[in-house]
């Protein structure tokens, strides 16, 4: 068969263990023939492709990043975008297309597959919010990044007796926060799913600072924000203010910054904050991550091989499974409230 | 309650973290009393035990090892063992023992359970070699130090083309050979389930060499061996004349250097080996394994309270489940024949 | 002898490292007894210690920060802060004190030695900027930290065909940036002790990505800054805007933000910045850290016994030697000219 | 000019970083052409080569191993070997050759260079035992990943209350074993460079066993052996029975298992033993020697524009320095006693 494949979305530790285990096994397997797509669904819009083999992709196991490039262009943001996608696709003569992306990307696959085009999608979040899949490759090195970030926070917080806000990845989900929280010993976990009271997260902080513990280490899901009432508009302007979408790691009243001066306010306990950034979705993946993105790309391979499209591959307890397309997009994963509140009662206070 | 927790057989990385989430979730929920018993089944016969708090417990999350011991006694090896088991229950008072360990250590649980002894048992092997949970804490920490030396040998196999010999742990099942051989991208992986033969292990890597491909990883668990036709007694009789129970990871005639001195002679292929040995099983855990071991004490804990004894916590779906220790012990879980079939058919020859 | 310990001035990795060998050491060899002052000067001043003895010490040689914490308090900061510290040290008994630090702390070490004090100096600095020492223990943690930061960024930058500036620890000089850079491969490095034109920076960004490059990492120290005649205020005022002082790794107008907001406004390449923060003082030393700490705390224990007062232990062509206290402060080192501009010549354009 | 680069001996993380250096380096200022020798001297006498570029380069830096490949090959083992390397320089028009490699590749580099030849050399050497130079590349990678298995190892010893053997690299000399030793917090080291006695071992041993130590990790160096009297031809045969050249790290009789099985004879104390092996050579380098290396390559690059044949590069009190090459090889550099002994008497008993 005659396979493009293609990678969407913000990019994550993984993708080209994927790409290699479809190219490589696909070549041995079956003899396929791949096309490689530049910066998602944009380069197939604009065909815009390059050769993809088995000895480009021996190497790529352990490298970050996509060698696809990748773009957030959706085909369906203009009125021709799907059009041009079956055109290219024709013109490639492709028998199938593989796009290994999020939500966004995904839920274009879908689209596209109900108007005949034979794709099969591969799940990709680095903050774990998708659907239909216990979890993707990705967050377990985001994770285990802002986890050795964290241990490296405890010591300094200690020696100087302070609290220290580590801002981590997650906009709408919390599951980086509560991981990274639970693995490197949190005394708060802030997530966008719970808005947090400040005067709470101050008594905690209070009463473990007058118990025989002289710092704390506060983790926040860059989208959790303070409850309403506390807050009178005072956060949001200074949000606003600030080149949130642009420059949004460094911006004035990112949460991160907001909740150590708030904190150091209330309480007088010297704090400090830390934007981990970027270098949560960069580098080379896990053992986990490269293991599950090979297993998924060896899963997307087979059902391509069965003509079984307009599925997604997914992780269901420890097997690959295949989930329709539409079952999987559109409905955020959050985080397990058992997960947070058994949590929250082991740690906090 | 008053709470006794045990540790038994090999050490493995998230004893700590499961002691830690037990000890500090108990005492802020519950305010239980907990008595940490030394060496595992050994402190409950001899009454060996320590003081624990929540105190000692806060800053243990990230190291590795356990701080209550470890040994390989089992309370049924000598008559009067488990009611040496039960005295000392009743004379320190105990409601409920938590007993973290392997087929082994659970396997005792549950014999002293079916007696009426108050057990909760959380499952610990590095192997991942237990039925009843998808995987336990230390085997995510093993897989990744495994996958982070094999990315070492493979440089170093390259710029002396040469075949590189990884034993890995793993004496009755190839889970880690698996993972980190998927995750190093291996050339070959053997494994206990499968015995492998010799002369097709040198085709494939004659046929790879005789690509573009000028060097080779072989992973090999410790415990794999060759199918008996290939081996007139070699092999067998080479490994019985080393120490292998009481220095097995440097004996002659170890699997690794079996294979490279194999390997060498009939390819003449310059081949190297390396036993990683213990160091899979030290150090700090990986993030996944901190969560892990936590949500596991946490479980466990719950348990204790819901007084839902004779039952081991474990993973299913991503959720933590209780099943009966009786399901859960004495089935040594093997690897997938799919997985490792898959992986097979994508990267040999 | 009875001797008092303490580290002054921000954490470092292998602060714990000085206190274990000294504390170890002089146990051993002559019996020594030790006091730990707690929280550099203020400690002395206050007369606020703790009992030091070899139990306490055998496990903190791989621990980040310092067990005796630290402050940036300088007896000569009051009228009577210096006598208090004599006081202290009479009533302690001690017969000489070990001051680890900074050139803060090490000047006030000097004023107090012309006094007559008894006191050892052991150089502290992650910035790398202590003359009279070819370099310290936390700088060698802290650009492997930024190191790997800086791999991990470059494949996010490849992947979305960014510029990608990573702000690193320097505020008055460029060490960690320029070895950083050179080790991460950064495509410009940015340091205090050259104000850069960011005409140039763009134009060489410009001529890159016009070659076959289509991303840059940009490594910038926080006190780099522009030249004067560039920026007609814009920076500065920027600057004074954001809460510099307390919250400064956040701040509006920080030099990262500042650097990603201008190149994507004149080149049109995306851009994005991270600040890599306290992640860089935190946790484990690297083994280089420990040893040179190990060697430092050795040596400085020998001074202790020789009764060379005055003196700073100090790394000279692979010996530890002894310095004067005075030839060591107040001349901070700025980064050497030839290896940043060999660096340039060599990767720049 | 024209630029021949090979690469010599073992391999080494940091080989590629010097290659990247002179080879960006070489063409941005100057507009050089190289010549990739392929496997060392072997290349140069066989004619065997590839081209080598800046694009090739750029990405090779954080990559352990050698894109050149190496062999053990010397030009002075054969009669004509080394007219044949001067009839290759001339066929391939070299101006310049750079041979990066230890005390072997130097040696013959000095002698070609007695011949007329226009050579510079570059220090490689994992073991540290070149003299000349203070340190080299690769040492710093192989002492860091030897110190994070013996803090594994720690973890092992002390939830099991055992004696763990960790042998590292070093057939003549000591400097891994020791810097690892000294940075892991070693009970024991034991190096080439002073036989051992095992009788004063195990008393030591047994001495920290009776206080409150219950665990202890020996470091050795492959290359250590104890004292003549206390091994009567035991040692030594056993050594000779083990395929110690081919099969080295694995053989029966290596020292590491030799150690291990010695001590829980005489001691009672349960011993293990691991065999870092290839791992120690492997691997991206860390930011130390990338930046060491990439310095050498710089200067390597400076001195062949100057024409300034015959010499090695050297660092020299954080300076690197051209020092003759006849100056450099043959003598290898032992263990500083100073360090060896002040660590003995610190950590020691």
């Amino acid at each position: 068969m005659r396979i493009g494949v293609l990678t969407g979305g913000g990019d994550c530790p993984g993708l080209n263990a994927v790409i290699r285990a479809i190219v490589v096994g696909g070549t041995a397997l079956h003899g396929d023939e791949f096309v490689g797509i530049l910066d998602g669904w944009r380069g197939v819009i604009e065909n815009n492709t390059v050769s993809l083999d088995s000895d480009q992709c021996r190497s790529i196991l352990t490298k970050g990043g996509t060698i696809l490039g990748s773009s957030r262009t959706n085909p369906f943001a203009t009125d021709d975008g799907a059009d041009r996608v079956q055109a290219t696709m024709e013109a490639l003569g492709l028998d199938a297309l593989v796009a290994i992306g999020g939500d966004d990307t995904l839920g274009a696959a879908e689209r596209l597959y109900q108007r005949g085009l034979p794709i099969v999608g591969v799940p990709k979040t680095i903050d774990n919010d998708l659907s239909g899949t216990e979890v993707t490759f990705g967050f377990d090195t985001a994770v285990q990044i802002a986890t050795e970030a964290i241990d490296r926070l405890q010591t300094t917080a200690e020696s100087h007796h302070r609290v220290i806000v580590c801002e981590v990845m997650g906009r709408n989900v919390g599951w980086i926060a509560v991981h990274a929280g639970i693995a490197g010993g949190a005394a708060e976990i802030l997530i966008p799913e719970v808005p947090f009271s400040l005067d709470s997260v101050c008594e905690r902080l209070r009463k473990r600072h007058g118990g025989d513990q002289f710092f704390s280490t506060v983790v926040v899901a860059e989208g959790a924000h303070p409850k309403d009432e506390e807050t009178p508009g005072a956060f949001r302007s200074s949000q606003n203010s600030g080149n949130a979408d642009q420059f949004g790691h460094v911006r004035l009243g990112g949460i991160g910054a907001y909740l150590a001066e708030e904190i150091e306010r209330r309480t007088g306990y010297e704090a400090r904050s830390t934007v981990l950034g970027h270098i949560q979705r960069g580098g080379s993946p896990t053992a986990f991550d490269r293991v599950l993105a090979t297993r998924f790309g060896a899963a997307a391979l087979a059902a391509v091989h069965d003509h079984d499209f307009g599925i997604m591959v997914a992780l269901h307890a420890g097997a690959i499974v295949r989930i329709p397309l539409g079952d999987a997009v559109g409905k955020p994963k959050r985080v397990d409230p058992h997960l947070y509140e058994a949590v929250a009662a082991l740690y906090l206070g």
